[in-house]
């Protein structure tokens, strides 16, 4: 709720397009809003309208609409995407002091729009991402109408189907066009801060603070771009706290026009470090516009970290071309931060709601907070939704979280159209100069799959050629990549046994080798009480194809039975007697299916540099899903089965499969992980299987002390698994005095069933 | 001689940055040169310099220097690329008519360079590529002094050895600081045509000739970006005449200032194509600026070649990554021009001389000729070498043979520095700007091998971001790819038999499985009369490292005893005599190697779209080297090899080895190859085996109709080796009644020494 108040308080702090300003007077707006099927026409009726928000949103609650994201009634606000929609809102001239300017000012307005002031049209953008500011002073009536009217969500008439294809033409973010784990809701609207704002005659209305830093790492050289009105012979004061909040500078200076850049240097800084390598430090940038009797008229507030970043090649990635003919090796994407490579953990974020226009700052901190906990240290902003708002930036910043951060475009083939190039030019500058100021961000990228055969973009496509050359001019210091993946990363797998080839997640990681698994799905219900609150209740049991069930990504969301993968489930621990053990099961088979992954991908370091799982979170409450967090901040059973196996420090098995049977050889490869900068101490390891109340030791191992950032692969465990009268057991690594490093994995136990019968065993099947 | 014909002459047609212009009148200078230790001093002497040249070729003559191919005389030249050079020329300040202005005028000056007008330093430039353009008019005494100071040659001192790694801070050509086909010969000085000129007080000083395609190619709409001096409201006259000579447009215009943009379109357009697939069409385009009377003071005309090109993916491409976890595919290499895939066949060209500055068009004209004559349509312009004079170009356009044109970077990690980012964005745009204009230049690259591992420069590297954002923005409807090979493309292997595993060039490229074959070599022998030009008569006989061979590449180049490989040949022929028959048998593997990979990199169409041999050409004599045409112009047996296995209709074998023995099993596959766009009549091909006198029919194969563009695999021939008294034998391919479509390989054969001996034969070794 924290975005609501900000806009009904006068005179509060607030972000422009680069820094935080104060002294200005921000005056909300009262809005209605109405559908119309012609540009030109004017709507039947008006509605009351929550700005920021979504038009989808505003219709549902005056017209009673039933939720969308109960059974299938996200299908009755589909007519909604077609329509212009008029945002309408009247006001009073305010009082200005002589010379005073006033301004409309909106930070995002979805999709393509024009604005009119007492029936004149003064702007027209396509794109939700560049902030819109107008000055409307010379225009001003007594008695003022303002409309903003949103053109029908952008389609590209050639697309054959309703889906992702119809996004293919404009930087609206494709995920809204339905994807398996989101339903077809395109959100239209004004959906970031927008309000009136009254400026002195002289004031600054955008910065940009940049930085470049020594070859040690010791100094930075910091500039600062400012522009805006009436500036030539004003005097500002630049001052610089550290981040223990000293100040440690402090200097007036005289503007030297109206657009000029301003340099200073500062020694002995601290670096900004992701939160488990290091402190996220943060310098404060303060500057204060100053009036002729030296009164500050302007305040500008921006937290500023200080890192350098590129992508590498891995250890182990230049020698592998080693036969003629010779061709060139993979691409790097091995993060180098500060001088040290670091070992990505993380997550592919999605956008927390199916409408931006709601998400809050506490959604934001909130998600980034788990992730912290969780011990990720990167998230991927995956391409298919939006570019968020400042304040999850800021929380990034804040908390440590690096962020890979890509463009609007995904599993499509965009085009070289040149009003494609145009708009995508434009958003792109806005997206790069707003987000290069926060150290989270630490990469660039195009957009997810593009390279995919579904897809088919490539180097040549000149979107992507575009991305390269406006992320080089405007943010050098910040590696690009293309997409995801790029030759030697791995999408995938998304379930944990194949249903084509039987596989299970335990051998296909085995045999992969990539540089870095920046997606890989296990997917598992939702808890019952989510379920029952969007499947009708006479849909609940069994739960079915061709119900909510489906539309909720529990059937033919991906491929089979995904999400939900009854079958399978029923494979490894009988048929589910009712919801609840469904859903137990299910996230048994999550929480064993992501452990096994990241440990895996750990385990391949140095030649694997980054884990990130599909996916974090979700835009609305699913029945089932890869994520490890409900909607909206509502964490599965997995999300602690991927935070216990992302510790930096910690014991880990290399698994042979699930499903096991009384009599054969279980065996299991001892590792110690290790992403620390710091060489360990020696540990005692012991191994236990544990089924019921039997505990068996099974192996001690005198664990030799690990260098920095370096893993260690210990013995294999193997064990002729007895009679037991379980149908699952548990094997416990258990690190002598350091309970925080243990591990525990889960298998199904199999029991010979006829053990004695006509003097031969048979086997259970 | 051209180059120097052209300069001693008066108001002949010269060709500035973008255009060729007459009505200005050109005052050719005679220079003097003279070295230095200090950038401050003067030199001792002054010796009579030749411009366009190099300071080594001056000092040699000067001071009578053993040629630098003879023997090891190259290393008396090595002091000079330490020195600073001082070029010194007096001239008379000419007759000018009222308003008039004086330039001094260069195509390029070889590599850093101050330049002094009576004294005063009014210029100086990092660069050989950028032309120079200085008005003197206002300087200008009576008597006049020019000078050009240029640097010593360029050298990282952090370079650990006298080699290409001292070039890797510049844009100064890698391959003169030595290669294993090029002895260390850095050249200095000014090396393209240089002069004074006198221009009208209102002239064009730039001239840039663009234009866009409609979709189906019909449609050309031109722009001509014209700036210059003194323009505003003067008239001039667009002219356009069609391939043909005819005039299809005359339109007076008004200058809109000192710096414009005009336009018009052409509808109904002839394309130009490169020569095996239709007509290099040319447009010419004049422009005059007229004075007050309308009366032309000043000419500009430009060929202009109508062309549509992309890089795509090629068939089969696509669905490579069946598998999870997935990944991309190859990259794109196809070439596809004016809407047709077309199979490039070329070489790796090559400076043609170790000195620039005397390479006359005479010699490109010839040098491309015979590429268009070994049924070639590509020069890959290797990135180790310069950017080709406009002559090379013009050719190129004239003659319908595409350009891969490579930046100025091989086998370096270039670096992120903002010097060298500074001097390379100045040279590559000039580049850019210059070479756009030519039809024939239909792929642009960043350099050579950048991201194999002797390089390790990545995706990420700046200076390759650069290039690929400047060539994005000044040329987007090129491609553009950062090096050569990228991932699936090949370089390698150089020799016809694998010094290590043993491994033939036939078995290599069966298994080879690539997009393009960009560089592959199969070295020989140069002509005895060369070798007796270059290698002292002491030591002739037998060639041996540690001697004048060595330096010319035939021992210790590469690998092993690379590129003369006496062994190797020994081993299939038996010890040489003497040095013809080693010549012989040299060039022999060479021409069946050659055949081998350009005919199976054909076969492998359409997942293969490129053969480009290293290489084409050579910079200086050799003894031994993979090119096919010796320096200067003058083929090997190889290249009429290569050119029979380039034709575009043929009949064609895959083949297993090279030499075998009576009674072995001998089997070749039989193809045709189709890269023409049209069906091909039925053919008939009998098979012969040809032994000395004797001619034994295998097979006769009826050939149906193929599809364009599209090769047809046939039966296989099986044959029994028989007792033979040769050492060598012909497969011999003869289609009926079109000789024209005939191939032959050559092989060695082997008889069994003992036939009989002890009633069982014993193979002979």
């Amino acid at each position: 709720m924290q975005t609501i108040k900000r806009l009904t308080c006068f005179l509060l702090l607030f972000t422009l397009l680069t820094g935080t300003f104060c002294q200005a007077a921000q005056i909300p707006l009262q809005w209605v809003v109405g559908s119309k099927k012609e540009k030109t026409a004017l709507p039947e009726k008006y509605i009351p309208a929550q700005v920021p928000g979504a038009v989808q949103l505003d219709v549902a609650k005056a017209e009673k609409y039933a939720p969308y994201y109960f059974d299938n009634h996200w299908k009755d606000y589909l007519w909604m995407e077609d329509m212009y929609w008029e945002y309408k809102t009247d006001f009073n001239k305010p009082a200005l002091a002589s010379g005073d300017r006033l301004y409309f000012f909106s930070k995002g307005i979805d999709y393509e729009f024009d604005i009119y002031l007492n029936g004149e049209k003064i702007y027209y953008q396509e794109g939700m991402f560049t902030y819109v500011s107008i000055d409307l002073t010379d225009k001003l009536a007594d008695k003022n109408q303002l409309k903003v009217v949103i053109y029908p969500a952008p389609k590209d008439p050639t697309a054959l189907a309703a889906d992702r294809n119809q996004a293919r033409e404009s930087v609206k973010p494709a995920v809204s066009y339905g994807w398996d784990w989101h339903p077809r809701l395109v959100p239209l609207g004004i959906w970031d801060e927008t309000y009136l704002e009254t400026r002195k005659s002289s004031h600054i209305s955008n910065t940009l603070f940049e930085y470049t830093l020594n070859e040690d790492l010791t100094r930075a050289d910091l500039t600062v771009t400012l522009s805006g009105r009436e500036l030539t012979g004003k005097n500002y004061r630049w001052k610089i706290y550290d981040p223990s909040g000293k100040e440690i500078a402090n200097q007036t200076l005289k503007a030297e026009g109206d657009q000029f850049v301003a340099r200073q240097t500062l020694s002995g800084i601290e670096l900004w470090w992701p939160h488990d390598h290091g402190k996220p430090a943060l310098y404060r940038q303060v500057l204060e516009l100053l009036d002729n009797q030296n009164q500050v008229t302007q305040t500008i507030t921006k937290k500023t970290g200080f890192r350098k970043v590129q992508l590498v090649m891995a250890e182990g990635t230049w020698v592998e071309p080693v036969i003629f003919p010779k061709s060139r090796s993979v691409a790097p994407i091995q993060m180098e931060l500060n001088g040290r490579r670091i070992f990505c953990k993380g997550s592919n974020w999605v956008n927390p709601d199916i409408f931006p226009g709601i998400i809050t700052e506490k959604t934001y901190r909130d998600l980034i907070r788990l992730g912290v906990e969780a011990n990720f240290n990167m998230f991927r902003i995956w391409g298919g939704g939006i570019i968020n708002k400042e304040s999850f930036f800021e929380a990034c910043d804040e908390m440590g979280m690096m962020v890979w951060e890509e463009f609007p475009l995904a599993c499509n083939n965009y085009p070289g159209k040149a009003k494609y190039l145009a708009t995508l030019k434009q958003e792109a500058t806005s997206i790069i100069l707003r987000l290069k100021q926060h150290p989270s961000v630490v990469m660039w990228c195009g957009g997810n799959e593009l390279f995919n055969n579904w897809s088919m973009m490539t180097e040549q496509s000149l979107p992507l050629r575009l991305l390269n050359s406006l992320t080089l001019q405007l943010d050098p210091n910040t590696p690009f990549i293309m997409t995801s993946p790029l030759f030697g990363m791995g999408h995938g797998n998304y379930v944990f046994r194949s249903q084509s080839t039987g596989e299970e997640v335990y051998q296909l990681m085995k045999r992969a080798h990539n540089t870095a698994y920046t997606e890989f799905g296990m997917p598992s219900a939702s808890p019952v009480d989510i379920i029952k609150s969007i499947i009708p209740e006479n849909e609940l049991w069994p739960p079915k194809p061709g119900t909510a069930w489906e539309t909720h990504h529990a059937f033919k969301a991906w491929e089979g039975e995904t999400w939900l993968m009854p079958e399978m489930l029923a494979s490894y621990f009988g048929p589910a007697k009712n919801l609840e053990e469904l859903v137990a099961q299910s996230n048994i088979i999550q929480a064993e299916g992501y452990k096994a992954i990241y440990e895996e991908a750990r385990r391949q370091k140095p030649y694997c540099s980054m884990a990130l799982n599909w996916c974090y979170n979700e835009p609305w409450p699913s029945a089932a899903n890869n994520s490890i967090i409900n909607y909206p901040v509502r964490p599965k059973p997995g999300y602690n089965a991927v935070k216990e196996a992302c510790r930096p420090f910690m014991a880990s098995a290399r698994l042979e499969k699930f499903a096991w049977k009384e009599g054969e050889s279980f065996t299991a490869e001892l590792w110690m992980l290790n992403d620390v900068y710091q060489k360990s101490q020696p540990q005692k390891v012991k191994v236990y299987a544990i089924a019921g109340d039997q505990k068996i030791e099974l192996l001690t191992w005198e664990v030799k002390s690990l260098a920095e950032n370096t893993n260690l692969a210990g013995p294999t465990v193997r064990f002729v698994l007895p009679e037991w009268d379980v149908d699952m057991f548990t094997l416990s690594l258990e690190v002598e005095g350091k309970p925080q490093y243990n591990s525990q994995y889960q298998f199904v136990y199999r029991p010979l069933v006829i053990k004695k019968a006509q003097g031969a065993p048979t086997m259970n099947l």
